[in-house]
């Protein structure tokens, strides 16, 4: 089942603004898709929470055997994922800009800096720089192979700027990089040396394209695991953000101290429908899933093909995770200033802009746009279309 | 509609264990809801729920006129209470005891004192003096009439015990009291006089009987607005306790400015559904409410006739509001010490011990025990005849 007859692709979403994060688009603009998938759900998410309303149980939950989340959690890391969380050490949240939050006032101080790979997802580098943090951009790199980045004196780099936490999400978002092992391992050697806390967002580890294998940063070794909070939600490659569930394994010992003496309920709780939705997702979601995954490796040969296809060079590299794609417009008609505002404007296409990646930071992602490929193939060669003909 | 027809009460929810808050109850125990209703839910909040899932709706929201909920949080206040919040000091939270720790933290200092009437719900106990506040405790005091509580020196005494912050939780929950404005006034001078915090609890607003009134205590007058945090949710008169979605009002200024403070998304967000559930509740939930009233108010009638008829004097004074009982069994052959755990053992109803409404201060509340009413009237009728045949 690759192609149309999966999605739900509902035109009318798109021209009511649901989806939609800025204000009004030009009518006709198409691609307003920004974060989640033009697709449904699995049949077992939906059958969760149909469950739960037929019989209209929407009181305190009772789990005599603890939280449900957790327990899914941990087998889906176990046998997908092939690491094994610490028991006792998994807390539930809403979702994972709250994890963020939340790890960064308990790991670091006012002042601290925290590294992350640049470009990132824009409300990271927001929330980091509202905690009175500073960022130290780990610049992606991007290489005749695809991107990377240069670990050369990156201890001697972070220990110049102060940092106390390294922020690693991988799968990478927006360039769609599974970092490999001998990438991972030396992350890991200079987190030790220099003691850092890591916070491993790895909610895009579901959606990795095959060969590509997706290594959970906790399973490198005991020093890895030790000193790593590892973030995860079924909200991403199940299509349920709006649900708001996220866990968070927290092997840093001193933030599970810290958490512990932090206010009963301080952060609040999802409701039990999310529970429910989350655990059937990672329980029951994974034949719904393969069909999601063809359709949309089918998608991004399609980006491949279009790209490969046009008289300029988006310098592009197809993603091995996520659903996005990451081009960069220098030296296309587009031209290297806001492409996605450029986009809209003149294909009334919509992507988002690359320098939003890249805010308060001094790397440079301005000619860069982001373009979400989670819908119907027609949609997609539309959208495609539209670009290829300015 | 009044009795069995409106209930769903389902005894294998019981033996199944769920809704019950510990552990395993002897076989045949009858009266395992604790905190929800044994109803079900408005035909609003679950059509509500069904169309977003039937859409497979459940993507990051987009609500470009601002928060459902908050706006239905207004004209609800408006139209049902009387009292026109102020626009723009709204804020949605998971539930309330995350609600009354995150204005702890804002509103006072480690080592302050926080008023409450005592007895009062467990977890608000517990969550003060987790966060290292003090309890002041306003004993609630029986008269002929009813509950009242000592309003005399009342400034001196709180002054004396470095109060900053007074928790008002109005229905006022076990004892089912609603405040008059004659109760109320002279609080919000000792508010004004010490320039207190207050956190107005008032969730139970809409379980009020007639002819008691629920006065919202930010509509006393303008200084108490611009001091009261009003904190309420559907959660509890709409029984989508699980659903977790509540919101505060902050009047006072320093609070509101304080918490702008807050890194973003701190405290997580409620899910679409428990936000469209709410919002049902709010705006389309009154018919519904008005027979689950009249529902409460026969149980609550027959508990005070079963109270009347006893060989042995409860003490008991019928609640204004709430689903509620607060029953004395000092006089009683249960006797005053752990009158609930007796109570279970021995007659295999289940009650909340009273002991814990007032845990962690000077308050006797041991010979008390809490019982929940909302349930059918066959079921409290058997609960109430195995009470009495002790």
């Amino acid at each position: 089942m690759t192609g149309d007859a999966f999605h739900a692709v509902d035109v009318d979403r798109l021209r009511s603004g649901h989806g939609v994060k800025w204000g009004s688009l030009p009518p006709g603009t198409l691609g307003a898709w920004v974060a989640d998938m033009d697709f449904g759900v699995p049949p077992a998410v939906r059958e969760s929470i149909l469950r739960v309303t037929e019989r209209q149980d929407f009181g305190y939950p009772f789990w005599p055997d603890g939280d449900p989340v957790t327990e899914a959690f941990e087998d889906r890391m176990a046998t997908r994922h092939g690491w094994r969380p610490e028991p006792g050490r998994t807390r539930v949240f809403t979702d994972l800009i709250q994890i963020l939050q939340v790890m960064i006032e308990h790991a670091t101080r006012p002042g601290d800096a925290v590294a992350i790979h640049v470009p990132t997802y824009p409300p990271f580098l927001a929330s980091i720089l509202r905690s009175g943090r500073r960022v130290v951009p780990l610049p992606m790199r991007r290489r005749e192979s695809g991107w990377d980045f240069d670990g050369e004196g990156l201890a001697d780099r972070l220990r110049a700027q102060g940092c106390r936490m390294l922020v690693l999400v991988n799968p990478h978002n927006p360039t769609g990089r599974v970092f490999t092992r001998a990438e991972l391992a030396p992350l890991a050697e200079v987190a030790a040396e220099l003691d850092l806390v890591v916070l491993a967002d790895e909610i895009h580890a579901d959606l990795a394209f095959r060969p590509a294998r997706h290594i959970p940063f906790a399973s490198l070794n005991d020093d890895a695991a030790a000193r790593t909070i590892t973030t995860t939600s079924a909200t991403k490659a199940f299509n349920i953000a709006g649900l708001r569930c996220a866990v968070a394994h927290v092997g840093a010992e001193r933030v599970h101290r810290s958490l512990a003496e932090a206010p009963l309920d301080y952060f609040g709780t999802p409701s039990t429908l999310s529970r429910v939705a989350t655990v059937a997702a990672w329980r029951e979601g994974d034949a719904w899933l393969a069909e999601l995954m063809r359709t949309l490796d089918h998608n991004r040969s399609l980006v491949a093909r279009w790209a490969a296809a046009l008289p300029w060079d988006l310098r592009y590299h197809s993603p091995e995770a996520t659903y996005l794609s990451w081009f960069d417009f220098t030296d296309t008609p587009i031209g290297a200033a806001a492409p996605a505002e450029h986009l809209l404007r003149k294909a009334r296409v919509l992507l988002s802009e690359g320098a939003e990646f890249a805010q308060g930071t001094d790397v440079d992602c301005a000619p860069f746009a982001r373009l979400n490929f989670a819908t119907s193939p027609s949609l997609l060669r539309e959208v495609l279309a539209r670009v290829a003909d300015l």
